[in-house]
């Protein structure tokens, strides 16, 4: 059953649905669509196009995949852009093991409904809408009632994981996704999809420690990481009213660190930094999947200051118990956000028109892109344009 | 200048003051005072009684000590009882580095208030009283001011350390202490001298961390190692309202744990142990100094839970970062509590009848005293008995 939410029942195949819902869905329906009755069962997904790595650390290339005939509960999502997250590169060269292939990766995902299943209430045909990092979590635990599906055990990863019915996940370097609706996220109207797709991981992963940890007037936040979470860090930091400073490895950024919002801006190559900066910061987001001297950054900290980090290291950190003990520190971890709490910073962005700086590319560029994200060279964030697919 | 807080004029040497007091200044007042007008100036403390390590690992032996002539706000202190801290051996054998020599140990005094300075306001000779793991902060930083002395960065140590005249302190293994009134705790009616004693360090450094991280009715706790800190935990958590778990590396104080207090004990030598609590506890306390295999602690904690280390390892500890990450879990570390704080962990003590499990001891066990202790052969605290220093 494929239904829009507005109840029509489509009795003709794509090329009419394509011009009713006035959205491409050529890489979908080039087989045809089999009609039943009044509603319309498509049968064949296999032609979506998508961009995946064969095997670990293997080159994107371009490929199909197949979609998931919608369910009742799922939105077919026509993919406008597709962001590129430093943990694609992480997963597609299997950094943190258990990778699936082919892989399709991409969870920065923003789009247009083309079509939804018959139970759907939350989303229509030509509705602007992102997808993150999950499509899927059990519902029922306490942490899916808490509204952190993230940390629910048996959510599912928009892509390198399995979904309930065993079948391998494909993430957004796609033209097309089916997703359930409570996976769904709403785009403002006032944030242009290519850069808003970022904000649906780089956005939230950030907005929800910020939040968590309470930044705001009064509290003096640092970034570590001037890339595509610390662009967005900086900006929904100091949006907060948060007092912002970067540190990044050199000063080579900071003319955008102020621009996009930071106060302050120093260089952690300057040994100085860390004598001029002890005991100053609330909290401390590192967005850096390297390993950090962590001695060195927790001595930053206030009494009672916290250090986050978002990005994992592929190998154990070391660390002296005392710079914890000393100062009621804390060293804490924080992975994307819960769906509500993805809106809520999406709304939260559109109220504040934050999005993220990003370089468009083609499909083609992937790999390109991937390259130079490894040599930190983005302004802030690749997005696909999923029409070069 | 030494008058007690009812202003007395002493006009007689220490045997009469001695009388008057009704307290022993035996080991005080062996020199002569030197009497000025109506008002009494002690000139000589060389030879007040102490234990102390001669150098780093030596075995701790009797010696004197100086203590300073009572300043204005100084409380002249006849220790009744101290109690022997697990760090005193890692200070005495040098495992922090920086140790001072001689080194008299001891911060969990418990005794007696003999004479006041003439500016004391809180205390007069007879208060039983208490002296912890600080006597001296600056009062003027954000920490002080907030209460937080043990964070301040001048704060000065009990013992190993110098105060702000450049002088050696020494700890609580001794006859009398001379301590700022703003450093000296009031130890309530109800709590024997002998078991309150180590109420000044291990009590409020369980007391701390619990009051902070909120454990209280519907939190589930766990306490790791079942030692000086742990049983401290134990009580302290259980009067809190929490439901308590011990990890212990055995069962073989399954008994004791639960007479003091907790819910569930589980031998953490149990592989199953880690299967069945992961994701169970909302805060950890681990007592122990050896560095855990944090990643297993870590995946016992619930989402968004804490880990707290009390004991700093000598050597630095591994962690997978993704174990923070996952759960948006913290890692934190806290140091005895704040003087206010100890102050409030004496008085709820004495409304639940809290007090430490204790052995005494005479002064010259103490070298026995320590190998049993790192034998983790005390049910659950040695206390000197002052009276044989």
């Amino acid at each position: 059953m494929l239904r829009s939410r507005r109840g029509a029942a489509f009795s003709t195949r794509c090329c009419v649905l394509d011009a009713v819902l006035r959205f491409r869905l050529t890489g979908l329906c080039r087989e045809p669509l089999i009609v039943q009755g009044g509603a319309m069962t498509i049968t064949d997904f296999s032609t979506v196009g998508a961009y995946a790595a064969p095997a670990a650390k293997a080159p994107l290339e371009r490929t199909t995949i197949p979609r998931r005939p919608l369910r009742d509960r799922d939105v077919l999502i026509e993919i406008k852009y597709a962001g590129i997250c430093h943990s694609d590169i992480h997963q597609v060269t299997d950094g943190w093991g258990a990778g699936t292939y082919p892989m399709v990766p991409g969870h920065e995902i923003a789009g247009v409904v083309v079509a939804t299943g018959p139970a759907v209430t939350r989303f229509a045909a030509g509705d602007r809408v992102g997808v993150g990092v999950m499509v899927e979590a059990c519902g029922a635990c306490d942490e899916c009632r808490a509204g952190q599906e993230q940390y629910c055990p048996r959510h599912v990863g928009t892509y390198n994981d399995r979904d309930r019915y065993g079948e391998l996940t494909y993430g957004g370097y796609s033209t097309h996704i089916v997703v359930d609706e409570s996976f769904t996220l709403r785009i403002p109207e006032n944030l242009p999809l290519a850069a808003a797709a970022p904000l649906l991981c780089a956005g939230v992963t950030l907005y929800s420690p910020l939040v968590h940890w309470k930044a705001g007037p009064g509290k003096k936040i640092a970034i570590v990481g001037l890339g595509g979470l610390g662009h967005m860090g900086v900006k929904i930091a100091h949006a907060l009213g948060a007092e912002v400073t970067v540190l990044s490895q050199t000063l080579k950024k900071k003319d955008d660190g102020l621009r996009l919002g930071a106060d302050h801006y120093y260089a952690t190559a300057d040994e100085e930094t860390f004598d001029k900066l002890a005991g100053s910061f609330d909290l401390i987001i590192s967005t850096v999947s390297a390993p950090l001297p962590l001695g060195r950054y927790l001595k930053l900290l206030r009494t009672e200051g916290t250090l986050v980090h978002l990005g994992a290291p592929e190998v154990p950190v070391e660390l002296e118990l005392f710079d914890l003990i000393e100062g009621r520190r804390s060293l804490a971890g924080s992975n994307i956000g819960g769906i509500a709490e993805t809106q809520e910073m999406l709304d939260f962005c559109a109220e504040h028109g934050i999005t993220s700086d990003v370089e468009v590319i083609r499909a083609e560029q992937i790999n390109e892109a991937y390259a130079r994200v490894l040599a930190s060279d983005v302004r802030y964030r690749f997005v696909i344009d999923a029409a070069t697919i």
